[in-house]
């Protein structure tokens, strides 16, 4: 496997890990500054946009996410590359009430940005949250 | 403005032309071989899934789909490039029933083959249809 490719395998596997740990700031460390994301019905999110969803979500109450992220397609383009996952999300609450599931795809471009690879541009086209204790 | 960015507009446009003139096989032609299209609760279609898809759409009841596509981001990569656009899209029945309306973002892939560009990869984030109507 090319040290590109295995770089940008390991940013997917410390994005899925810092989000579970709740690391904001370790997460925006992995995205570029002109990140842009997309989800189904809301508008274009920034970094500064993404960094406060998460900041107004944080807290007691804030529920822990775990996921699991299969790659599907990898392609390095010199200093870009795109990469289509398979995401699979828990969302626990802290006070023990039902997890929630969420499932589906993503398409994600990359850029090295002073020799490291981080996230450009995001789209999740995860469903709603579904209720699996249902 | 580069040769590539006019050509990717006329990409665009000639999409949204073809796809108002039921074109299926103009629609093809504008995307490449190995296309994956993703779209919110669905698994990735191929190519051969988006011809089935609208063929099975297609006859004396198919509507006139008529959109707008507006571009928010254009990069060109060597022989890829990125973009975004934020799509509305008016979906007319032959029987003079109700109009639907759908708007949202989309960020896709291109790819320039045998010295011209085609669709390569394409995520879709439109809402579900809402009647106009209403």
């Amino acid at each position: 496997m090319h040290d590109d490719e295995r770089e940008i395998r390991e940013l997917v596997t410390s994005w899925m890990t810092l989000t579970r740990q709740g690391d904001l700031e370790g997460v925006l460390g992995l995205m570029a500054e002109d990140a842009v994301f997309l989800a189904p019905g809301q508008p274009p999110m920034t970094k500064a946009g993404f960094a406060a969803a998460a900041q107004a979500a944080a807290g007691a109450t804030a529920p822990t996410i775990s996921g699991t992220s299969e790659i599907e397609e990898l392609e390095v383009l010199g200093d870009w590359a795109f990469l289509r996952t398979r995401l699979s999300v828990v969302i626990t609450p802290p006070d023990g009430g039902p997890t929630r599931t969420r499932a589906g795809y993503t398409l994600s471009i990359l850029k090295r940005e002073r020799g490291r690879w981080v996230l450009a541009r995001d789209a999740n086209l995860l469903g709603p949250a579904v209720d699996s204790s249902a």
